[in-house]
């Protein structure tokens, strides 16, 4: 007769997860606002509609992290991860013209580490305030044979709120428009699986090595956290000044601007108009990376893209100060063209 | 000079995510509702907030698959633990009254195999289309070397709504108060690590071989559907009669009903109302297993708690037919006492 078992033989520490949860639960007591009516302990997170719109349209989006997380476990730094998540989450619905209402979080690991459950879910928990949104639940897995030692993944979800009439879904979109760009502050969360080969393999640095040409480590670059372009980005859409926008995520500017535009309108992006940061030319050149794929992998300096028209740009280019530039116009066609450079 | 690296030398494979996606679009597609805004492109999933309700509360809640998807993986069956998530995250909106309006995916994997990607996705779809709810969006992740070949993880998110005064929050629990059990399918979701090392490692069977005690293969028999209870319990919540809904998930009867009690009151269940399913007897045996542990990790055969008063009983009894059965009563105290048995 083989011994009796229990569930934490099988590798499952279920007062572990208590545990866990138990010290997460000032946190996302915290994490509320004045419409979110549950605790942590219920079964689904309760959240009072905002009173006193018209036509509200509910505006949802599901993201995970990708393999950023991997440059997260090789630093051991796992508290910045959360708020690319719920930055990139608020990014999607914002392109929509809604505002964030609530988050809820993903995280399933191996072995349930609470300093690292912690550090994971207080970054999602900082992410929501910086962005004015309830952390209003999650689930927290522990699943062994699954994930690597020390190894975990983190998705997320995000809902936001619009007004129907102020839907913000490109049918505005005329030729001769212009693009705005806004910088981003790095990778972003996307083109990571290239990012690593070329940063840790092809150019052979440690994380806690000095990256060419930057003030910061290795790790430091690569974990430079997505940025939520909501607080500048809002008060234009309250003045009804955007007739698209584009997150630029995984596929690049050509995999994304095209989404919110109207048939039979492209785009002609001034590549001349910025100057490429840093982290990418050094991959590029430390990967031997075509630049087409650059384009086509990374975001290159550009986190978010506004089409706005001709009499426009000028107010939106002086309220967005020096993170926005002229990126370029809306032509007839199709796809975007990378014109010019210098 | 190494040779010039493209992202999918690095591992990612932009064109099969591409593909993947078209794929799916007509299933995306054809799983929204009058209220769905949005097509599959789109950053956000757009959703009309329902009409003429008074004062709505959103109800919201993530979870995931967990080591249920390990099962899939070695039947190479992938087309019904979407329904599994789905309905798990129904169940635990519908415990505070809601009913759902939206869903959500993610779905992370290694190498994307689009045959896989989309019996999964289409498994979601199947569960959200049985459940009236809509499937908003999500997000396919192709994260290599996070996951084994083969191997994925899947969590999903749902949204619902309920009248605020018609939210169920067990305030109106009174010491006296009736148990009535929804009886589970099997395991649903809970317990698999503990169930799989018994099955495949104790009681040495393969995924194909007869399950002891069951006219179906060991892996039908774990992989059995969780059962969303919407259709049983909605009808009765539209008619008042429900005071308190527990949806037992993970940490069993003990660990879930008492999250939907008041301060100083717990409950009474009688363990010998019903027949323990032969699935969980015949863990309990090649586990060697004790009774309390058993207890402690899986449902036993009752997927879901309903408290109703004393007067009701009989006509929730009556409505539900024999899926349930009278399990037990709300006492003062705290916590749950498993009493009786035969």
């Amino acid at each position: 007769m083989d011994d009796p078992l229990t569930y934490r033989d099988a590798g499952v520490d279920l007062d572990a997860a208590d545990r866990a949860k138990r010290a997460l639960g000032p946190l996302l007591d915290a994490a509320g606002d004045e419409n979110t009516l549950s605790g942590p302990g219920a079964f689904g997170g309760l959240y009072a509609m905002p009173r006193g719109m018209s036509e509200p349209v509910l505006v949802s989006s599901a993201d995970g992290v990708g393999t950023k997380l991997k440059v997260a476990f090789m630093c051991g730094r796992h508290d910045t991860v959360g708020r690319d998540l719920v930055n990139h989450c608020v990014n999607d619905i914002l392109v929509q013209g809604a505002r964030p209402l609530f988050f809820l979080d993903y995280l399933a690991t191996g072995e349930m580490d609470e300093g690292v459950v912690a550090a994971v879910v207080g970054g999602v928990a900082r992410g929501c305030r910086e962005n004015a949104c309830a952390l209003l639940g999650g689930e927290t897995a522990q699943m062994p044979d699954f994930y690597a030692p020390g190894e975990y993944d983190l998705a997320g979800f995000v809902v936001g709120v619009v007004e129907r009439e102020r839907l913000v879904d490109g049918a505005a979109v005329r030729p001769g428009d212009r693009l705005v760009a806004l910088r981003s502050s790095g990778l972003h969360t996307n083109g990571f699986t290239l990012a690593r080969t070329i940063v840790f393999e092809r150019m052979g640095l440690g994380v806690d090595d000095p990256f060419p040409g930057e003030d910061a480590s290795a790790g430091e670059v690569l974990l430079r956290v997505h940025r939520s372009y909501l607080a500048e980005v809002w008060p234009l859409l309250e003045r009804g000044w955007i007739r698209a926008l584009a997150h630029v995520t995984g596929g690049g500017i050509a995999g994304n601007l095209p989404r919110v535009l109207p048939e039979r309108l492209g785009a002609r992006v001034d590549i001349g108009s910025w100057t490429v940061p840093n982290v990418f030319s050094r991959l590029a050149r430390g990967g031997g990376v075509a630049g087409a794929e650059m384009y086509r992998v990374f975001n290159m300096g550009v986190g978010m893209i506004l089409v706005v028209s001709p009499e426009r740009e000028a107010e939106v280019l002086g309220a967005l100060g020096d993170v926005a530039w002229g990126l370029g116009e809306v032509v007839r066609g199709r796809g975007v063209e990378l014109a010019g450079g210098r």
